[in-house]
């Protein structure tokens, strides 16, 4: 690799994939690469374990040797590392890479989602948090973890269904197809399995429930209604918090954002913008302007 | 000790406290002690360690000596040994008793609160269960843990405070002087501090928010209110379940019982009655009926 062909490699790691693109100094797409979860907060080994991996994956595919690493001007955005915490134990590390800038995954998700330019954004996978951009200012709200936050998380969602499964269970609420969908997915029939099965379980293994909530609150069951209308208010409120900020542009992404849309007040739904290009494309923007400053 | 003074001892172990009474063969009451936690679920040395100190501090009011722990004979209650596997790591333990009788922090509540008649109780502090004995035949409903039941709890009381407290510091509610409060109890202004003191944060950290959560509901602060009435519709809802096995007595013990019955539905406040001992009492009349048997 000379310096002719500087390379720039994009990482983007939340709790249930890291993924990785590279691009040469034209921007120029080379390769992308995909590993597992890269959230510090919940594994700090496993985070770096990730972002390698993704990365050795997107080299190969562009058809460079492993060690080329070494060369990459990388830039990362991560979930957890707003708390000063977990930014500082990653910025520890011995990375392999010729730099690493280091942000959020909300950052680069929204530097992707508006090519650099100002706008808004909300990111609802397995978590949940927002973030906006308004001439270089850049801030986040939401995001404060599975317990206490992410209302409108995959994560929250499945878990209010798991809830509800048990009260069912308890005999404080009735079993209907909906229960009984949660149920067969568990692969549990009784209150202590379950309990068994989710006490150290993480956001993401509730997650997988969300897509189930969708299917039964678009054939109207009341228990998924319920579920889904909380999570759909909660975002309506964060994303009329953003909207009051001015920003030219909203986007929403992640895999609860396309089926809770429909779910969203109107005039919110209205001012959605699809997003323009992925977070890693986001990172890779934010390793080029470090770079060029 | 002679066998004529054979001497019991009952033990109440909870996430919060652990409490212990010495009686002898006559029930005379000899001593009291009290401990930390001891919810094995949480901390196994812990609840060891707690049942050892409040066993201690009991003997020492009795006017014993330690090592006469080896003559009591034992009934204990936990929480989380409606959990087999939990069950089963406390049954393996090297006690220091005589003997040493297992069974629930609410099976032994529901001894107590009927003085071993047939009952119903609810018990509602840090965590939250319900349970019932029928003709000899004793059951538990709910009590699946902070993050997926217990909507009754302290814990969930407080964690629903403080996830207000988060959305209004994102700007997605109203500041008012419930959230002052909330905040001024967590000593922390921003969001940051608060995810990063509540992370790792235990039930019994949660539930401490519930007496202001109760003072707020009182001075009908609306989001005071929302909170109360959610965890009383629950403690409604598992109520009603509990008499449609028509106990002949009801009883609400615990840190909430008192500051929530004022929320239930009325018929439901109508047909609570005052338990008649404490659980300790109740792990006392365990531990003597096993001896009989």
């Amino acid at each position: 690799v000379t310096s002719q062909q500087q390379l720039f490699i994009g990482i983007d790691g939340g709790g249930t994939k890291c993924k990785a693109r590279i691009v040469d100094a034209q921007g120029q797409l080379l390769g992308e690469g995909i590993a597992g979860p890269a959230n510090p907060v919940r594994d700090l080994q496993q985070t770096f374990d990730s972002i390698i991996e993704a990365t050795e994956s997107a080299l190969k595919q562009a058809g460079f040797a492993s060690d080329t690493k070494s060369s990459l001007i990388a830039g990362i955005g991560l979930a957890g590392v707003n708390l000063p915490k977990y930014k500082a134990k990653v910025e520890a590390w011995q990375h392999p890479f010729n730099s690493m800038t280091l942000t959020t995954d909300l950052h680069i998700a929204c530097l992707g989602a508006h090519k650099g330019e100002d706008g808004a954004v909300i990111i609802t996978g397995t978590g949940f948090c927002a973030g906006y951009m308004i001439a270089n200012n850049y801030n986040e709200i939401g995001g404060h973890g599975f317990l206490l936050g992410e209302q409108g998380s995959g994560a929250r969602l499945g878990a209010a269904a798991i809830n509800k499964a048990l009260e069912v269970l308890d005999g404080i609420a009735e079993r209907n197809s909906f229960i009984e969908g949660i149920l067969e997915q568990l692969g549990c029939q009784d209150a202590i399995s379950i309990v068994e099965k989710t006490v150290n379980a993480k956001p993401s293994f509730f997650a997988q429930f969300a897509p189930l909530v969708f299917k039964h609150a678009r054939l109207k069951d009341k228990y998924a209604l319920e579920i889904v209308y909380a999570a759909a208010d909660y975002i309506s409120r964060m994303a009329r918090r953003l909207l009051s900020e001015q920003p030219p542009r909203l986007s929403m992404i992640g895999g609860i954002a396309e089926p809770i849309a429909h779910w969203l007040d109107e005039d919110i739904q209205l001012r959605l913008s699809a997003p323009l290009a992925p977070p890693e494309a986001g990172a890779i923007l934010l390793a080029q302007q470090i770079r060029i400053k």
